[in-house]
């Protein structure tokens, strides 16, 4: 039976790659609620950088065995585990062929931008590793499961802050009397961000030349740590990253607010982008998956629901924060990234929406309950941690630390 | 001394990577002839293609130890020889210290669009051995020499055939009432041309981000085989690649009209690109090198001549041929590659033309030397290598023949 997509009517098999980290984990949790057969396939390696750069997530989280037992227990559901790299396109295979999935959701990637500029070996290891891996996954859908829906997670970052509105994947140039609609113009500002950008480019001609169909999610900066599912027992708990390399904006805000640190607003703070709650990431990937793109179509939908900019994120925790009975202090420190601190961005976000998303927008509730979350926890936080020390025009041209192996 | 662009007034020491190939080999013995100190380093994974594949090159090369003697008997020049993997950083961290070189031009990079979609292994192969080689020279750049002026091969195929005019390497788009100039919009249609826009992103950021000076030559397809410096001794000679993986449009068809075979036009044959005769890309490389970037300058060149189609190539070489007496004629063959046979192409190619470019059109008499090249070594083709025999759409999932090693 067929849809208008020509595609079977309700995919059911989904493979999460990347399932065992911060937004793969609560997608699959939230998968599986929705009746759709999920298996996990991760090399945990985000597990290895937190012991290699001596990092921990603020809340404990339990092993990814015990994470799938503990969710069999509460609800008689199973996942598939699939532990590997997807570079390995022989542990791949074997995982496409066994699982057979209607669709692939990737969040598979090495996703930290300082991560990627911490020196050149983990500059070049996060660009192999995030487009061969992906390579791999295109191959392999084109190998064992052509009708499969690739469901990819890109960053807002690939856009960079261009002075003019950012569309969605596309924009038509109307250039000396003559009009075209070509892919959105990049201009990504690190080395993890330039791997997303080659991975959209790499994709886009698979989907030309082969057919395949593909969903590029251009995600925003994710916060909160809770999702219906996560919530409903501990061993479910998700990461949560408030250090320097792994840590994202709002998330570090309020681990900073909670143990007394100032807020480490980066130069000026007038660095805008597009944020979203992470229970939205579940919703928004569910949609992508129950509407699969066409044959041939490489679809992109910018996945976030709000702008702000640092300062104004600043200012939110700050008050929040002084209800609480937090004393919150804001501090500029020296930039360690090269971006614009003060700039126009108006990036469009309607694709999602139309398909059915329902946002939650960052409230005074919800600022309310991270900030709660992260005072419950933040005996465990290392403040030595805190500060970002990741340079990006020193770029540590000799090895740091313990180099990752490729 | 400073020029007007803080550069040292005049680039001294050139490093040639990939300098034992089809472009290198005639650029490094130009710039020897105008008196630049030139350092070759090249793996010489090119001539390991032709044994694994078992293809030739129509004229009978030497060893690169053999060019570089013979060059130095005829003119008491020496060049330098790094032999080695520059996606091996230790190789070449050690090339950049003993060097020590004012600029780098890079051609070291798998280039054949067909080889690249042989198979998994080959795609791979292409991405991670382009991709991560510049990154290493990116690297090496700001660790040994943050002068150095990088010359990066790149490729007009990295624009694709949009419906606009191609600009060079920026476009100033107008949208909802803003404006701003960004980079020109890329679609690739190989994973070896996707390589290029890889690295094109990877430079842009390395610009931005560490001040380093680039320019990008987005070269059209090369045409002929003589140069000056190259025509001085027959252990001098250049390759000439005629097969259906690594030979070009019209040096294909003068070796096709040369043994009677019929003229492989793919498809409808309205296929339009920008081409340049190899004495063209010789003096392209170093006008770019005596006019170096700025600090912190991404600068693009479209590196072509002039426009033709495959039909136009092949109504050419039709008639030059019937001027020599041999019996030409074109015949469609089912276009192996996923690519638009009838479109719009106008591109851009003014700025190397501002900095002095004297171009050798293409011109019967031309016509007639390559011609009768390809007829003095008739004798030297292998005819089962002529037809194309890689299709995109089917891009061999299994591994075809001996895999090359990363
Ligand atoms: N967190 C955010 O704010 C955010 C924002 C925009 C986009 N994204 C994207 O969403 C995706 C998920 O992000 P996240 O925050 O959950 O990251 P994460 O690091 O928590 O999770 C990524 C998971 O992928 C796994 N992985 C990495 N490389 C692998 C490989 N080669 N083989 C198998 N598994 C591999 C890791 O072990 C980890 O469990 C990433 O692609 C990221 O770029 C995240
Ligand atoms: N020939 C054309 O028509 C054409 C057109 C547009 C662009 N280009 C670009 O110009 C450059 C040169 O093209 P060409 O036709 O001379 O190709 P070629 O294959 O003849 O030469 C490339 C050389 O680079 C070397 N090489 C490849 N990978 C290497 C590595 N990792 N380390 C060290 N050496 C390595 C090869 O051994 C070879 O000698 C390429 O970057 C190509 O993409 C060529």
């Amino acid at each position: 039976s067929q849809n208008s997509n020509g595609y079977i009517s309700k995919p059911k098999k989904v493979m999460v790659i990347g399932g065992d980290g911060y937004c793969g984990w609560p997608t699959s949790l939230h998968l599986s609620n929705k009746n759709y057969e999920v298996a996990i396939v991760d090399s945990l390696v985000r597990r290895l950088f937190d012991h290699q750069l001596g990092l921990d997530s603020l809340t404990p989280i339990s092993s990814i065995q015990n994470r799938i037992h503990q969710w069999h227990s509460l609800t008689g559901k199973t996942m598939q585990l699939y532990i590997g790299n997807i570079c390995d396109f022989e542990f791949l295979s074997e995982a496409f062929k066994s699982f057979e999935p209607d669709a692939v959701v990737h969040f598979g990637e090495q996703r930290s931008a300082p991560y990627s500029m911490i020196d050149r070996s983990r500059a070049v290891f996060t660009q192999h590793n995030n487009v061969i891996g992906t390579l791999n996954v295109l191959f392999a859908i084109k190998e064992f499961c052509e009708e499969c829906h690739l469901v990819k997670l890109g960053t807002m970052g690939e856009y960079g802050t261009p002075n003019i509105d950012i569309e969605e994947g596309y924009i038509t140039i109307t250039h000396n009397g003559r009009t075209d609609t070509l892919p959105y113009p990049k201009q990504a500002s690190s080395f993890y961000h330039l791997s997303k950008v080659h991975d959209s480019h790499n994709i886009a001609f698979t989907c030309k030349a082969w057919g395949l169909r593909a969903t590029d999610l251009n995600q925003g900066v994710v916060y909160g740590v809770r999702t219906e599912e996560t919530a409903l027992h501990e061993e479910l708990c998700n990461r949560f990253d408030y250090d320097g390399v792994f840590g994202t904006a709002l998330n570090r805000f309020c681990v900073q607010a909670a143990v007394g640190h100032p807020l480490t607003v980066y130069g000026k703070g007038g660095q805008t982008r597009g944020y979203l709650d992470i229970r939205d990431t579940v919703q928004c990937v569910e949609l992508a998956i129950a509407n699969p793109a066409k044959h041939g179509e490489f679809r992109i939908f910018n996945q976030f629901t709000e702008q702000f900019s640092i300062n104004k994120l600043a200012g939110l925790v700050t008050k929040a924060g002084e209800k609480l009975g937090l004393k919150v202090e804001a501090l500029s420190v020296p930039n360690p990234r090269v971006e614009a601190e003060e700039h126009y961005y108006n990036a469009k976000h309607t694709k999602l929406i139309d398909l059915g998303l329902k946002p939650h927008l960052l409230s005074d509730s919800l600022l309310d309950s991270l900030l709660n979350f992260a005072i419950q926890f933040r005996d465990r936080v290392d403040h030595s941690q805190i500060m970002p020390n990741i340079l990006w025009d020193v770029a540590s041209r000799k090895p740091s630390g313990i180099e990752p192996r490729l």
